[in-house]
């Protein structure tokens, strides 16, 4: 697996992108976003649990019912997340499916579209009309940067990347751009992906490797069932490069798959709203994979816990009183507890409940990091996960206390 | 019901109180509290149910399953919970109880103890025992709210109340005290209470009553199983008024002691770490007391919801996506959003899922307001609550990123 340098959603063989400006952010920046395959794409989706999950979620999963074989293009907006807005909102979300495949002269059922922005607030469709007929006439195979750019929001770091990869059968790129600002939790603050390869996947396969990439990196930065209401992620396969993916080449295909999403979720808590740490958070010795799940997205989700990441203070006590609240069974004196800044064999806090003699000021430099591993070992079974988080700042406060203002 | 003014621990008849500094905390304020009764009483208690629960709080259910009825002090330390701290932190925890016990002259199992602190650092016992003793040897009807003070951690505002109610047999007192700073869970900050009366009550039904208060309670501001390493709230009842609790006066009793607990629970949301404003919220037409629970809890706590109300902007989308992550099944086009200063009637910014035509000014208006009520109605069913919390400032991340340095 190669990495390539500036990869974007356009790397892939046979896929155009293309953003434009037409006044849904206040901002002025650009807030139409498009991704394009020259020819027929099989497509897969993930999306949002969330009761009150945005008009275009419901819409894509009914396209995607319809039509996994000959999708054509992905349209995102951002500024506005059509969500929370009825039936008129639903109404707005077909017509600016049906707007693309006009522009892009296909059917309806081969567009997906996002959003992402505001909640509770209408499109302004006139807008939209004119946004989705300028991004068409720009498709160009050179814009994948500007399409990533044109889905951000809160971001502050454009989210793209691109791996080749050496199959049986032959070289495959895949490719992919993210948005989401990774502070609490990427479910809350929308998070949107689209991913692109030039392999030929077929639909039902396509749709289960997505879910697998998904679960060891998107869900490792949220949860399932516990996500925003535009939450997407949306995989096309255009079987530009010649390459068939079979059971000759599956897992290498799934592994680079993974990687791509992995790293693109990594992106995203790196760029968290106001964010100044990064922590992975491992839990292992658990009961069962739910109950490490569990267990993990409670302390990465603890203010307490977070707030003392913010202030460098490895005030260890947080994270195992959040254990405990994570509705998980354990005994507190089975339970380890390792820090350090490149894995989490740096320093034992923790032994069988109780505090080990260690210095104060050794664990108070592996807070100071920018980046660090916490273990918790919960001493009751032999599952695990790893989970990826940020601290709670000042800087969210800020973004989140003004974000409509 | 009356309030009485100024009222604490050591209103109702027959209760001392005392206050010590013995250096447990850094700060040179008061560490020790004492409350006690110049006779036995019955007692009951409400725990934590976390997993890493402190020793303090394993100490006192394992003396109160020994004896219920004939109790005469509570003794709090603070400033260092007792938590995490394995098999010397339970040495440490009888010792305190002991001592403070020795004393008095009485046995240990008559004396209940609590801690609030720092996580994960053993007692300064040779401070603790000097405490204790200076505590034992100040007890006073005056001190009420010495001790009420010396129980504080990161709170503002001493919180204590007491109310006379008159009763079928003659006039009974219930007085309280406790401390919690309501952010973002009294759960994970520790929620300490002690509740005293002079009113004679069996102690299973005293045990019962004391329950039923803390789910109106308490609970209304954290949430079952979710709670800190710590949380405990005790109940002592001496029968000094000479007043017994039966068939015939129960119910007014529970009142008042419902009354005194929620007054309590509602002091540590207003004094909450950081927090600038109050606000109910109610979530009506549920499929059952539990979902409305989930989804009231979890917007009372969603970080992004907290900012809204702290930047006063009615951005009530973030109320609708926290209720659809709550693991609660509803239809979004049957939801309705209120919002008010006084009550839930004020202004209808939902109707069917769809934005009303509210004026924006309008909403402005009630959530620039300190204290304000948001009811969301799922219908779908018939069930309700109600829960208190504040918005989330940069107040408390001052508050935490920086509380052990």
């Amino acid at each position: 697996m190669k990495v390539i340098k500036d990869g974007t959603v356009t790397t892939a063989k046979g896929f155009l992108a293309a953003a434009a400006t037409c006044g849904i952010k206040q901002s002025g920046k650009p807030d139409i976003s498009l991704v394009a395959s020259a020819t027929d794409c099989t497509a897969a989706g993930v999306f949002t649990l969330n009761q009150v999950a945005a008009a275009p979620v419901l819409l894509d999963k009914a396209t995607l019912a319809e039509n996994q074989t000959a999708v054509r293009a992905v349209l995102t907006n951002s500024g506005n997340a059509n969500a929370s807005t009825g039936e008129p909102g639903m109404v707005n979300a077909r017509q600016m499916q049906a707007w693309t495949a006009e522009a892009l002269g296909c059917q309806a059922n081969q567009v997906l579209i996002m959003s992402t922005g505001v909640i509770g607030q209408q499109l302004p469709m006139a807008k939209v009309a004119v946004g989705v007929k300028t991004a068409v006439s720009a498709l160009s195979p050179d814009s994948g940067m500007a399409a990533t750019q044109a889905i951000m929001t809160t971001d502050l770091v454009a989210k793209h990347l691109a791996v080749e990869v050496e199959l049986a059968g032959g070289i495959v790129t895949i490719g992919g751009m993210a948005k989401g600002s990774g502070m609490i939790h990427p479910n809350m603050a929308t998070m949107l992906g689209v991913v692109t390869t030039d392999a030929a996947v077929e639909a039902g396969l396509l749709q289960q490797m997505l879910r697998v990439a998904n679960n060891h990196s998107f869900n490792r930065i949220t949860v399932d069932g516990d996500t925003s209401t535009n939450d997407t992620v949306i995989l096309l396969a255009n079987g530009a490069s010649g390459v068939a993916i079979d059971a000759n080449n599956a897992a290498a295909f799934q592994a680079a798959l993974t990687h791509v999403c992995t790293e693109l979720a990594k992106m995203i808590v790196r760029d968290g709203e106001g964010a100044s740490k990064f922590v992975e958070i491992q839990v292992t010795g658990a009961p069962s994979e739910t109950a490490a799940h569990a267990v993990a997205q409670t302390i990465a989700t603890s203010p307490l816990v977070k707030t003392a990441f913010a202030g460098s203070d490895p005030n260890w006590g947080r994270i195992l009183a959040a254990a405990g609240r994570a509705g998980v069974t354990f005994d507190q004196y089975q339970t380890g507890l390792w820090i350090g800044v490149e894995d989490a064999n740096g320093l034992q806090l923790v032994k069988d409940g109780t505090p080990t003699g260690y210095a104060e000021a050794d664990a108070a430099a592996i807070f100071a990091a920018p980046s660090f591993v916490i273990r918790l070992d919960l001493g009751c079974g032999d599952a695990a996960t790893t989970m990826w988080t940020t601290d709670l700042t000042h800087g969210y406060i800020t973004i989140n206390a003004d974000y409509r203002t």
